[in-house]
């Protein structure tokens, strides 16, 4: 620990915030698209931008000696081929999970008391009470038990449901039985309200098709806060339009979603702009974890959320 | 035990969902407007219609030999008066606490993550992604400790918000501190989030007033699931209008909100029209209560949620 390691933040405000850091490590501002303060080569454990397109990520190859990257993501799809062959790569992950999963119970709420009616009556001063669904007493299929899931689950538990919970494999856990997704098939025809928070990928891609739609009972609601191809597009489209399924979405796909889609004229489906993870709760927890990372690194330790090794 | 006790319903889906009776109790239907089936002198207890004017109430007087009255509402304003000099009186306290619950946690969620904005931006298909400030890490004030607020409480909880709760009185419970709601404004500075959940009498009339409103941090969020007159109407309209604070409302004063009244067009309050009670979870859980009522009566036993005994 004789010599000193430089990080680089993709912005002041984030050094800033992080604060004074141990002495055997410097910061410098390096926000992956304008030349750093120090010669690239200088840099050794690099913190990414919260959202980078992935022409900017590629930027991180020009830092010949970069060992640690830092993103500001639960996910890392994509890093482990640009950098992962150098570079250890750690995740954000917790950062964003109680936003998200505040998202997923705020979508299945406000779908199933009718607040986007509410919102168009009070457009016209129109006082119009009315029983709507409510989600004690429903019966709700969780599919996905990582972290997110994992803070939904928590989040809906003094909601008086009926809840079901989804995973890759079949098991029990301390909050009891964990169904395989391949049995979601089966036992959709119970499920009122499906919440999705699954990685996308080769298996979960129309994970939520025509024909596991078909078997939702009449009224039920799907809500997506995983990434919008777990859905098929045209499937829910379809639902939605014949007015039988409901719909509360954070993702979709394709995202944006276009001027025009079908999904934006439909009373029954509610569309936020892939707002998940960004409340103002979001910087604050990033530089706390920020603030311990440096002291793991300061101290030559793994930081947290280690997802690869170099 | 020896002779039978006839109880009226008002309604005879009512009659059927609550099922077969023990033998020593009689079901006959009664709305309290149309004449029962059996003579007036007949009944012994009536189960109240859910939402009764006063008008309609009044007419339990003309059954001379009711003993027991069984609501289906939480609130009992003016049943003692009405009736409690020769009937004892239960309520449906707990049947609707979880819809109300549910109900503030929505309008929490639904008004700090920007949805009302949402359902307009989707009427003109328009993709405006934006930070929202989220319900994690705020800090909420929960007026009242009640029932519901108890319910409100425990859901509050898995959100990771940092919850100052105010009671009639300071004291100490099994989940910490209740302030006194003397001390409202004192704290007010620091709440972000006010949640109101008070039963409305001479005290709590105007609690909410144009003083505490101005003691509320920028950009609080006022949350009303109470009674409309709990808040000063004229002086929420004023800070509301200047964008100063935002409201998230299931009650209003007056109520209904009358055509043209200024909150409809405020984009930063959420007009609810008092549905906080009122989801599919609201007759299975009534027609459960009143299976174990019936039972108590059946067994000459007080029922449920007595408030009042003639």
């Amino acid at each position: 620990m004789s010599t000193q390691r430089t990080i680089s933040f993709p912005s002041q405000e984030l050094i800033d915030a992080v604060g004074p850091i141990p002495e055997n490590l410097k910061a410098v501002l390096w926000d992956l698209e304008n030349d750093p303060e120090t010669p690239l080569e200088d840099i050794d454990i690099a913190v990414l931008p919260y959202m980078a397109n992935p022409r900017t990520l590629e930027n991180l190859r020009k830092a010949p000696n970069v060992t640690v990257v830092q993103t500001q993501t639960t996910g890392f799809d994509g890093m482990i081929d640009l950098i992962g062959d150098r570079a250890d790569i750690n995740t954000a992950s917790g950062v964003h999970a109680a936003a998200t999963a505040e998202m997923a119970l705020g979508l299945a709420i406000a779908s199933l008391r009718g607040f986007p009616q509410s919102v168009r009556d009070q457009q016209q001063g129109r006082w119009n009470p009315q029983q709507w669904p409510g989600l004690a007493d429903r019966t709700v299929g969780l599919v996905g038990v990582g972290g997110i899931g994992e803070e939904i689950r928590k989040r809906l538990e003094p909601f008086e449901v009926n809840l079901l919970r989804f995973g890759s494999t079949a098991r029990t856990d301390e909050h009891g039985e964990v169904f395989a997704t391949s049995e979601l098939a089966a036992r959709a025809p119970e499920i009122e309200v499906l919440i999705l928070i699954v990685p996308l990928n080769d298996s979960t891609r129309h994970l939520v098709d025509a024909q596991l739609l078909a078997k939702l009972p009449d009224g039920a609601t799907v809500i997506n806060v995983a990434r919008g191809p777990v859905v098929d597009t045209d499937a829910i489209v379809a639902e939605v339009a014949s007015g039988r399924l409901n719909m509360a979405s954070d993702v979709f796909d394709p995202e944006p979603l276009p001027a025009g889609h079908p999904l934006w004229q439909h009373p029954n489906a509610l569309v936020i702009p892939h707002n998940g993870g960004n409340t103002k709760a979001f910087f604050p927890r990033m530089v706390k974890l920020l603030k311990k990372q440096v002291q793991a690194w300061a101290a030559a330790n793994d930081g947290e959320n280690l997802v690869h090794r170099s």
